[in-house]
């Protein structure tokens, strides 16, 4: 079975006119690309020639994520720069047939789209010629095994996570049968495929809740650096990524029902509401205490640079923890590997209150064998003491059992539905 | 004084680890790139040394777009991937004297956060330091004049549109004193930017509303190719281009008021929902018919290729034109080019609602001379008879002065309220 990954790049165009394709060593590398020196100014007054930005000209758009592999896509696939996470609740009377009917539609819309291909029944197919990375993930939510008649299948730690004491849940944000995560570089992308995927979903199931997120656009950092989130901090330093040797025992459930072993993980949603209007107020020194890094560099406030491993055992001249007992990074880790998450978050940031106030904070989504042995201590031991709590509000949550991949001519779910 | 413009990229950082720097063609253009070969398999299972991509590492996020100019920057600036609109409307006792203080600390920011550099009271200097292109474009409704007792300085057709049938018009996104445009390619930029600008907007105006747009992905596309929307269509086919000899007497107000003549223009926004759900249902022939272009190539129905003139004087078999006398570009078409306007406009797809409807359509941004002479007799041809209506909503309308530009240690609206 072929594994996920992204291929080369198919083709890159040479733009027309003035162009200057480059040879040489890019296309010793195998690569193509085009060089335009642009003529006349911005401002249309003329006359400016050889003032225009020199472009080099990368198709992202014509990137693809293999649908089919061993794992669903979406996961160990480094975050392209826009999600979408669409909740559903299944209509009554969708049963286990009606499931399966539902997941073999659905597999093949993703598959096609995530080629670059219109779905079967695309009704703007040329809005489909360009996956930017596009990749679609599907999970199971307990409702789910329920309906289907199969909950003796459902992973034991697979259910609404106990209320924290942190928590401020909204329904509107909660719970849900199916999920379907999007992601690709491009929002026109996202934007159409999801309204396929939608579509071909609604004699199932009745839409609960969309989460729209992102990151840095594709191209604005150099790919693989740590980005920011809204609070400015470098967010994933201390992520397991998928080059790493433990990734695999991390995210790949590997004991539980049979169905999920084979490739499959887990996923939790939680929308978490950052409170910036007081974040602003605080300094800067009192914002690296909160997090136990600095917000320059990330450096762990024991150490220098961002990979430096943050010592927890040092303490300062009063003979206090350099990093606090209660520092967001201390309360978060976990010395052994097997209990780590894989977190893979996005920004959210939507339409400005009439306040001025943003509805602002992270789709804090992360990935794991097994929900109870890995999120739920970790969340368990932030509830209790995290000095971040001051600033964040859960608002939703949600999770989800996210079957193993199939082979082309399968379907995601089959190991539990067929 | 400096033209707005885009310079060469700063600096291209080269990666570490594997990389290959990119001299000889590449190096000739000015440019430094980096090609990278991964190493690893997007899935963790390791032992998969080669088959990841090879990516070009562009560092869109270091470019920069000037600020100051003749012009505002964000009008001839090709269009960046995202864009936020915000309409403010004065806080009472907000006079001429109170204007000019907000508008010189606004052009303040502006400046800073548009090179890269965080405002004066920046709370996340770090979310400044990749401004992708990031633009800021002031402009100011009806209400703002007569706030600042200058109503005589107003152009004669800056006032709310009259009502066209086709309009259902929702107090939420319509009207406003004081417009700030702000777009930038990267999506995290304009979030930052907009928390900057809202604050320091805050104690002389109430945010009205907020209106997020989003094109392509920077890099998705070859830059310069016309960008489909979210019906399919490709968007912008005629649209006069900064490059165009006819950009300037197009957009550029020449007459009127003395204040705007020196670089100014107005803008129109109108926000048009569309009714993707009975557009699905419409075959190809009939959409094509609609627009009088092709949905795969955007050639006029008497044409080949997209840029090919469309014919409307010719005819079909039976007599009829080729062009409907109701199709959306025949409506729109104005043959003298002084009449003609400057189209760049946003997508929107926003929260789909429970009954898995998405509010979905386009930001209509429209810059010309002059509102009366320009916008409006198009906007009657086409409320009058245009196919296209069946699909589309007007549902917000707002009109502006923007200002011309300013130089270093000017601010932006100082010939009216200096
Ligand atoms: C808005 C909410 C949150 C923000 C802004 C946030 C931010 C951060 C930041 C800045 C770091 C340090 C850099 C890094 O390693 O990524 C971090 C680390 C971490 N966070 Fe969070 N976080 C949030 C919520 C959560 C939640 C809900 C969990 C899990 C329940 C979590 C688990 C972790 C873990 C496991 C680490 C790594 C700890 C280590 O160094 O071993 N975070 N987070
Ligand atoms: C959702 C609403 C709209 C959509 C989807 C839309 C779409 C299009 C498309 C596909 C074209 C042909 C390609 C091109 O030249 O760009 C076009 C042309 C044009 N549109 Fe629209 N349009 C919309 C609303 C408007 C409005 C409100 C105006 C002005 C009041 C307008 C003015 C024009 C003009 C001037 C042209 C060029 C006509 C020519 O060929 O000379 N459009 N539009």
């Amino acid at each position: 079975m072929e594994e996920n990954r992204i291929p080369p790049v198919s083709r890159r165009r040479v733009l027309a006119g003035g162009a200057l394709t480059v040879t040489g060593a890019l296309a010793g590398a195998g690569i193509t690309a085009a060089v335009e020196r642009g003529s006349g100014s911005q401002d249309g007054s003329g006359g400016d020639a050889g003032r225009r930005p020199r472009t080099v000209t990368v198709a992202y758009g014509e990137e693809t994520v293999p649908f089919h592999g061993r794992h669903q896509a979406g996961i160990a696939t480094p975050a392209q720069s826009h999600a979408v996470f669409l909740g559903f609740e299944l209509a009554k009377g969708t049963d286990r047939a009606a499931l399966g009917r539902m997941m073999r539609l659905l597999t093949d819309d993703a598959a096609r789209l995530t080629r670059g291909e219109p779905a079967l029944a695309d009704t703007e197919p040329e809005l489909a010629a360009l996956p930017a990375r596009l990749t679609v993930t599907f999970g199971f939510g307990p409702g789910l095994f329920r309906a289907a008649g199969v909950d003796d299948q459902r992973p034991a730690s697979l259910e609404p996570l106990p209320r924290f004491g942190i928590d401020r849940l909204q329904d509107r944000w909660s719970g849900g049968d199916l999920l379907i995560q999007i992601c690709a570089d491009d929002p026109l992308t996202v934007a159409h495929a999801q309204r396929m995927l939608i579509k071909d979903a609604r004699s199932f199931a009745r839409l609960r809740w969309t989460q729209r997120g992102f990151r840095r656009g594709r191209g604005i950092e150099d790919d693989g650096v740590t980005q920011r989130n809204l609070m400015g901090q470098l967010d994933g330093t201390a992520n397991p990524y998928p080059d790493d040797d433990v990734f695999s025992e991390i995210v790949w459930t590997d004991a539980g029902p049979r169905w999920l072993r084979d490739g499959g993980t887990t996923l939790v949603l939680r929308r978490i509401r950052i409170e910036l209007e007081t974040w602003d107020a605080v300094d800067t020194g009192a914002k690296e205490f909160t997090i136990g890094r600095r917000l320059g560099t990330g450096a762990p406030l024991t150490g220098t640079a961002e990979k430096d491993l943050p010592d927890f055992g040092a303490e300062n001249d009063l003979g206090f923890p350099v990093i606090s007992e209660h520092a967001h990074i201390r309360r978060a880790h976990v010395g052994e590997d097997r209990r780590r998450i894989f977190r893979r978050p996005y920004n959210y940031d939507d339409a400005v209150a009439a306040d001025g106030r943003s509805e602002t904070g992270l789709l804090f989504a992360s990935f794991q064998r097994d929900i109870g042995e890995q999120f739920l201590p970790i969340q368990r031991s932030l509830a209790e003491s995290d000095l971040l709590n001051e600033w964040t509000t859960p608002i939703g949550s949600a999770v989800f059992a996210v079957p193993p991949g199939c082979a082309a001519g399968g379907w995601i779910g089959e190991t539990l539905l067929g």
